[in-house]
């Protein structure tokens, strides 16, 4: 079963990748912008039987590796 | 109006990180996963009155800077 483990910093987490694009989007002439935030999206193949074991392990992956919950947070879907 | 544009590699092209975090995952016991990607997601506030025109402002974004069309494919999405 395919799923999709989105991760994104925390609210007041400065993202100084996402600074960085904003800057280079005004200059490219994309004037007006707010805040620009970059964020990761892990898609995996996971084996289970059911939606809710796969979103389970999703869960463990991310606390065990894909997400640091210091400044993270994450969120896990099934893929349609 | 708040809008997420989605990068991810085209099929075929080799995704290193991915598979990094894949070998991971079994190290720490995940076992039996299929394919490990990681993707992009670009979170911004646009100055746009409608849907239209903020989805029209994010591929332009996407075209001029945020994909590398080349090995990359992207979509446009107004956030809820």
């Amino acid at each position: 079963m395919k799923i999709r483990v989105f991760v994104s910093l925390k609210d007041g987490v400065l993202d100084p990748q996402g600074k960085a694009v904003g800057h280079a989007l005004e200059t490219l002439g994309f004037k007006g912008l707010g805040e620009v935030r970059i964020n990761r999206v892990v898609e995996l193949e996971v084996p289970a039987d059911n939606a809710a074991d796969a979103l389970a392990q999703g869960e463990a992956m991310a606390r065990a590796l894909l997400a640091n919950e210091v400044i993270e947070d994450f969120s896990v879907e099934v893929a349609a």
